[in-house]
């Protein structure tokens, strides 16, 4: 049973002069044409910039490669689904009857999304500082444990350490296809690592690239869903 | 002959306290290890955030994939490239012997993110407001001439209409290949106008998404280089 929006506010300490922007934010597009689409553009925006401020300021020597694998080990679906579940949105969800009866509630989009919005939403609502503060609230204990010099190192080898470090088998990397002209392809390859019978695939403009990708995907695979530290 | 950076900052109207992080923002990663790269991936962050507020508020009814369409229209690298042509920012760029020969100043990725750079330090340099400021201002012009009706329309039915209007052949689209297994399966589509001879190419998990892309792509194209309205 769907709660109150307005009881999720005061849940999550949070006040809002225009309480029908938390509805909105709550509402997927399967239940009404005024849904959280707009708001989630808006706060995947927001959300995007503010930690990125953040790590730029927190990592004053990490080069822009480390920077942006850091925002996306902590900016992705799985992960904001994550955090989403810990404020146990997916109590307050308005979903359509389709995604009600399908348990959307529990689909990682559907609370990644709706984190988003209730992001958009503090930032129309309160402004800048009140939503930088909550996001990076939300974030606090994944920023904190994020450790720089892992991350110098490249997909691959961390991949592989992390690996090592657990006693497991080195991950596998498979060519699966070439696609494209000769002198502009595009490889596909995917990594398989003991752990899960789940692969992830990566494509590149070199096979060292695509091989990079698909690594990088597993690596946040583990991360999210094995709890690998980051 | 590469001007001073400092003569940049009050041509452009800027004042900075630290004019370091001018002269940091126009150098390419070819020149020195204290380079622009943090500065871009600041400022790329910060220049997302604020387009994708102001198209939030500036279009109150259009739904999030036409936000997404116009932001993506305002912000990429040949839009950048021209405002830093607009800007001169060629001539104050600093760049190592061999991009100074091979004519880097000109090229789009570098002045693109020597722009974002630019956007990232006058943001750590004098903060949101007169950042977010500065933003607006660079795509006054651009954001004026938007118009949310036209891009209510799917990408493919913009592009068939535009080809209409001036009286050119419709668009081709052509099946490349498909990638991967029976449920998860990648379309490459390719998309042809009579206009020019080069290509874009779109990926997706339809045809028919594909296809979208691919016109997309296309219409970006049309827009930077032949001027199209977006």
């Amino acid at each position: 049973m769907t709660q109150e929006p307005g009881k999720l506010a005061s849940k999550l300490g949070l006040s809002f002069k225009n309480p029908a922007l938390v509805k909105r934010a709550l509402t997927h597009r399967s239940a009404e044409a005024d849904n959280n689409e707009r708001l989630e553009f808006l706060g995947d925006a927001v959300l995007g910039f503010v930690i990125a401020e953040c790590l730029y300021e927190k990592f004053a020597t990490a080069d822009e490669g480390v920077l942006s694998r850091l925002r996306a080990t902590l900016v992705n679906q799985t992960a904001l689904a994550n955090i989403a579940r810990k404020l146990n949105l997916g109590d307050f969800l308005i979903l359509g009857s389709g995604e009600l009866k399908s348990g959307g509630y529990r689909r990682d989009s559907i609370l990644s999304d709706a984190l988003e919005a209730l992001i958009g939403a503090l930032l129309v609502d309160q402004g800048m500082e009140v939503c930088r503060r909550w996001i990076l609230n939300l974030f606090a204990e994944q920023i904190d444990s994020l450790s720089v010099t892992d991350w110098r190192k490249d997909p691959k080898t961390r991949l592989q350490e992390s690996m090592q470090a657990r006693g497991l088998e080195l991950p596998v990397y498979i060519l699966k296809s070439v696609v494209g002209q000769p002198h502009d392809q595009s490889f596909f390859v995917e990594c398989r690592v003991s752990l899960t019978s789940e692969t992830c695939e990566g494509v590149g403009s070199s096979r060292k690239k695509a091989e990079q990708q698909a690594a990088e995907k597993m690596l946040a695979k583990l991360i999210q869903e094995f709890g690998f530290k980051p």
